[in-house]
């Protein structure tokens, strides 16, 4: 059976350059960065190379990247982090209630120390509104978190006009940016924000591996201590073979990104299409152009997305119900429900994810085996049943 | 120039199997463990695997086992987590003042906290004595920390004995046993220990994966939030290429480690009497046999660590002045200081640590290099120089 991968918001498999670059790194230069001799100044360089490579992607200076084991660490470093070493300057935590649960878990942490947080809701398209971060402003804020984009969804947040309104109130602004680098422009500068996270197996580098930008005079806790690696802002040995994976990543990425963008875009609009027109009572989810160009989320009335996932999986194709990290929770998406959809069509939902090795053909296979599905599971449903009844 | 090393308590070089374990999990078998897909519990299955592995090798259950980034973050999970979950019971902690930072600095964040931390003396061979643990216990005391051998001078503490006192005591125990698991019998249940920390790459598997024992009915706090993996006890997609390469070292680990830790402990030997025989003003720091098969650290008078491992390196042999993290750092060791030490002694330091692919020919070339080396370095020495005057 042919195998389709539409999962890439999941997780994405590795380069094959990246691996090749990986492994001289595991036992031949397999320096510890910190030893002063010949082969952990080998292991050194080769860290300080990654830094720079994937500090270019992203416009930033080298010396304000910091490596972290993952997309979830950099978000918990930016929050805790921010909010442990601010708190002589305010309590106050402002984010949206769509984030990811590697930003909201530590919001509420937070709240447990004695912090406050402010969730903005979003409209129906997933949209955070700068005007609603201008108006939760208080004096005791000291830090804004809006994904860049959401993963679900795929809906791009308005960061630059949310940096606009954080900059004239003196606030830092974080954004999880691990859906976008590396698929998108990504540039520190034009966004504006002060921290920003990212994780390589989001784009074709190795699990274990994200990184967090923090920019130059920001006042940031450490969360893991130790050693004092990474300049004091992340102890512990570092990953070099990782390390040296995300550089990579960020090069390649670098180098195809505008081209695989544009062709993604056209097969998302192609899947989306394609579904709309074969299919009656669904709905798009997210922004239907200021979305990620792999992202396609539906809901489709009457039937589960668990069951429409399981007979994709069992026609070979791998999808989502929505984050990955969630999938075996039976709570419906807290961002779908933030988009204002019943409890029913959240869990009615489905999300396919294209990436690098999606074809025109995977696109048309889905176009023809999904309707089938869909036709198949709700000929049993009791929910169309009812519908249908009144 | 033949290259020789001797540092493996930095860190080891990746055994060729555990790449080639590691390696379909990159871009084959590349599933994110919670998607519901096959690709997603192929993943999964293979950290199930990985974590019966570890939990077999150090003769702990399955679920037990938390996998973290390092070695330094399994520290850290242990003592804030310990700390912070059991703040309603107290807020006393026990260390020794020869752990490594990755505990000491965790321990330092928690003074600032509110909490109080004794730090123990040790006696002129690096031991704690399990007497001075049960004279430092309060009825505030919520978790003593001891590592199982001391990264610098090899020295094994008296665990067992430890984990009588605070077993009486109901008092949590923490082991950081970085370098001992894989390179002596490690087992959780004979040493009595609550939780205990290690990292792969100290043991032949990769860098940027270690993980936390916890002993079943622990109440710990996570430190890393979001999607709730690994239990909830720490967030964040897992490595899974790491996590399966530290599965296969500990695999390997319990195979040849009874073979390999009776011939390191004769290379050590033999290296350790032929410095003492051929250098004079030598001593050797840690206990005499209560040691690491593997750890030789020296205190040579009247001469610089640094000056010694840079004529080492020139000669192709990697040493170092002590721990790895610590190496940049002009302050001296206070592993060294501790065991009373004055600070020109503790700055006259080496440590060899031998492996897997140490030779008897390897330790003749350095029972031949390094006194010539010596020799050189007195007979420029300022410090030899006041000592012949007075």
């Amino acid at each position: 059976m042919r195998r389709i991968y539409l999962d890439y918001a999941a997780t994405t498999p590795v380069h094959s350059d990246v691996v090749q670059a990986m492994l001289p790194y595991f036992s031949q230069h397999f320096g510890n960065p910190s030893s002063i001799h010949f082969l952990g100044q080998d292991a050194k360089e080769a860290v300080e190379q990654a830094r720079q490579q994937l500090a270019h992607l992203i416009g930033a200076k080298s010396e304000e990247i910091v490596f972290t084991s993952s997309g979830t660490e950099a978000d918990n470093l930016a929050i805790k982090g921010i909010a442990l070493a601010n708190r002589d300057r305010g309590n106050h935590i402002i984010t949206s209630c769509i984030e990811h649960h590697a930003v909201l878990e530590p919001c509420h942490w937070l709240e447990k120390q004695g912090f406050s947080v402010t969730y903005l809701p979003v409209d129906g398209y997933g949209m955070v509104s700068p005007d609603d971060v201008k108006k939760a402003l208080t004096g005791k804020t000291i830090l804004v978190s809006i994904m860049h984009a959401n993963n679900e969804i795929g809906t791009l947040e308005p960061l630059a006009e949310i940096a606009r309104v954080t900059r004239e109130a003196g606030v830092y602004l974080h954004t999880d940016a691990v859906q976008t680098v590396g698929h998108i422009p990504v540039n520190v500068e034009q966004m504006g924000v002060d921290l920003l996270s990212l994780s390589a197996h989001k784009f074709y580098g190795p699990k274990g591996i994200g990184a967090l930008y923090v920019r130059k005079g920001t006042k940031i806790a450490p969360l893991v201590h130790g050693g004092g690696q990474e300049k004091n802002r992340r102890s512990g040995t570092e990953n070099v073979p990782g390390i040296v994976g995300l550089g990579k990543a960020a090069k390649i990425a670098e180098r195809e990104l505008p081209d695989e963008a544009t062709r993604l875009t056209a097969l998302r609009d192609e899947l989306i299409q394609g579904i709309l027109d074969q299919i009656s009572d669904i709905r798009l989810n997210g922004h239907p152009t200021m979305r990620l160009p792999n992202n396609v989320n539906i809901s489709v009335a009457y039937i589960e997305g668990e069951a429409m996932l399981l007979n994709l999986d069992l026609a070979g194709i791998c999808a989502s119900t929505g984050s990955a990290c969630s999938s075996a929770s039976l709570q419906p998406s807290h961002v779908l429900t933030a988009l204002g959809l019943a409890h029913t069509q959240a869990h009615g939902s489905l999300r396919f994810t294209l990436g690098k090795w999606t074809s025109k053909e995977d696109v048309d296979t889905v176009l023809n085996v999904f309707p089938t599905i869909v036709a198949k599971l709700r000929a049993v449903s009791p929910l169309l049943k009812e519908s249908s009844r009144t």
